[in-house]
């Protein structure tokens, strides 16, 4: 048997998986650690979600309310909310162009059983790794083009080249940078031009600003060259509970209906509880308390940004993400730096060089945590 | 953009939803339908399943007890259990082998990102189309080798070829055949003899009568030639729950470690209720419950089975399964021949051809639905 080739072309090991494995390694020292590394929510979910869900499991013990396989593509209950919301976000996405996931890393990924082998696959970097160590392992040629300081890591289209697809986070992970409309169009027009797909992901959406647009699909174009993924996880707190959707267009080619067609041999939807979790958030009160949610969380940014102003280190200054993305003050590799962190203030940081090409020289703090652990985390960082 | 033009090979429409299709059809017509095409569950959660997956939800609404990304291989708690388990059906799986999956069927195309491409892929028909359908999506050369009335659809290995992967599903869906030990010892002799590797679907394992074996691994040898799938669909009625696991043993060349690399970049693990509803099964009451569950779906089966027998229709005679396999009378397509009991008595089958080669001539009786329901279509049967 012939094994895959391509896991000899990753890192060995995951970069959050190695994060935890240093932080096992100190985890019985006698200052407790704050982990500001991998991107997980802190905060309990929402009371009007976990008595939904607890509603659903309830329906599920009944014989007469009891449901079986979910629809592959997601109960429309829920289909036809997000659509209804995309129209507040000034797109227009029909219930039936949307497909429910559980959660948006396995879809940067399943998306390439839509296209042929050996892609040109473009990364605009620095980037969260997941979506291209799922490009090298199946063997797509995997570009990066890296973003920096002086274009904000909002880099302008490769004029001169072209590709099959290209990976677009916005608010970015790890840098934080937002493309603003017209950033947007310059992408949408370039990808049109030159036949490629644009594989849009808006894990973060949630935390632009009004004037940023929230979905690619409130630019003009887009649903002629753009898949777009979202994921609850960081709005309503589902990491652990695992929900998400894909939109794929029907303007797209045959891409609508070769999902569908692949769904249908390859996954067999999203746990009804789940589903119905996700769907409450979806009312006045619910959109009201995401927003309460996602401010605390971006204040919590702001106290780190005080922090490393005054230690004099530079950060990506974006007002429209839980990460601050900050420059390493010296020479050190960023792993390096992180390491040395975590030794000395136990403050678990992610090395930038994790974020592939571009990032070396910048670590990214999370600020998913109680505040009570983000000021602490703040004071620490004083002492560096 | 080139889409992955391994599409055109498939069927239009993946079986189950084809049958759906014909179902919505006729749904407004005046005798009720009874759907026993597709294999889903139709009796509630048992209470100690709902009552840990609600603990679990309050659990995430509170602060202390606050939970995010689940681990990627699934929660110590519950593989230990199934570890536990593994002893008990004469078995050694460590909890490390043991990967909690969102279900069994994205689990027979998963397994491929382990290996390189262009593989030579044997399936025992007929057989559960989806893992046949993800080879061919990925552009694998798939070969079928079919079993029949004759060999209780139990073939022996094609010991003059050697293949790169071998799909054996036992007890087997659609047949309903279970292979014995010495049935499942003469194909790991010959996977091992020919550097095979076994993808074993054990999705239906909880039906199989004492003195089967209800695991690949009871089989010495197996851990050196065989990954298995399992799930909780029908023994718990978690088909819209969402919860199954893989085994990978880590004495299967580097597939263990290599398994786990994958996980980091392609899954973030299942919701944390659902691994907690999973978990409350594994007590005495709980597998009494799943026992009895079982059991009554046999019975379901044997009436059926009854009503056949009635009408001189031939079926495959096993006690392991929830499903009947029977001849289709005449000379008839399976397709034509369901479409006509459809309309006549309004009793769904799935055409055998829809389980692939060997499976046309056939059609497949579910026994997953309430007492009055199959005792219903046993009379309606009769009518035929």
């Amino acid at each position: 048997m012939k094994f895959n080739e391509n896991f000899l072309k990753l890192e060995e090991n995951y970069i959050f998986n190695d994060l935890k494995l240093q932080i096992q390694e100190l985890e019985n020292s006698d200052t407790e650690i704050i982990d500001l590394g991998i991107g997980d929510v802190k905060l309990p979910l929402f009371p009007l979600v976990t008595s939904a869900m607890k509603k659903a499991c309830d329906e599920l013990s009944e014989k007469k309310t009891f449901l079986g396989y979910p629809p592959s593509q997601g109960y429309l209950f829920l289909r036809e909310k997000i659509a209804r919301n995309y129209l507040d976000e000034g797109a227009c996405v029909d219930a039936d162009e949307i497909f429910i996931t559980d959660g948006a890393k396995g879809q940067l990924g399943n998306v390439l059983e839509l296209f042929s082998n050996n892609l040109k696959v473009l990364f605009l970097s620095p980037c969260y790794p997941a979506g291209a160590e799922a490009n090298i392992l199946l063997g797509n040629k995997v570009t990066f083009l890296s973003g920096n300081k002086e274009n904000s890591f909002i880099p302008n289209p490769p004029f001169d080249k072209s590709f099959d697809l290209i990976y677009i986070c916005s608010p970015n992970n790890p840098t934080g940078s937002a493309f603003s409309h017209n950033d947007l169009k310059i992408w949408i027009n370039y990808a049109l031009s030159t036949g490629a797909i644009i594989i849009y992901d808006g894990a973060y959406s949630a935390f632009l600003p009004d004037g940023y647009p929230k979905t690619v699909y409130a630019i003009k174009g887009a649903k002629n060259c753009a898949i777009e993924t979202r994921s609850f996880s960081k709005s309503l707190g589902f990491t652990g509970v695992r929900c998400g959707f894909t939109v794929v267009p029907k303007d797209l080619g045959d891409c609508n209906k070769l999902w569908k067609r692949r769904l249908g041999c390859r996954f067999n939807g999203v746990s009804y509880p789940t589903q119905r979790g996700a769907e409450a958030i979806f009312c006045k009160e619910g959109k009201a308390e995401v927003k309460k949610r996602i401010n605390f969380y971006k204040t919590n940014a702001e106290i780190l940004k005080i922090a490393l102003k005054n230690k004099n280190l530079w950060y990506n200054n974006t007002v429209s993400s839980p990460y601050v993305f900050a420059k390493v003050p010296n020479a050190e590799t960023s792993r390096d730096f992180c390491k040395k962190m975590l030794a000395k203030i136990r403050v678990v940081a992610t090395p930038g060089s994790g974020f592939l090409q571009g990032g070396e020289g910048y670590f990214r703090l999370s600020a998913f945590e109680t505040r009570k652990k983000i000021l602490e985390a703040a004071d620490r960082i004083l002492t560096l």
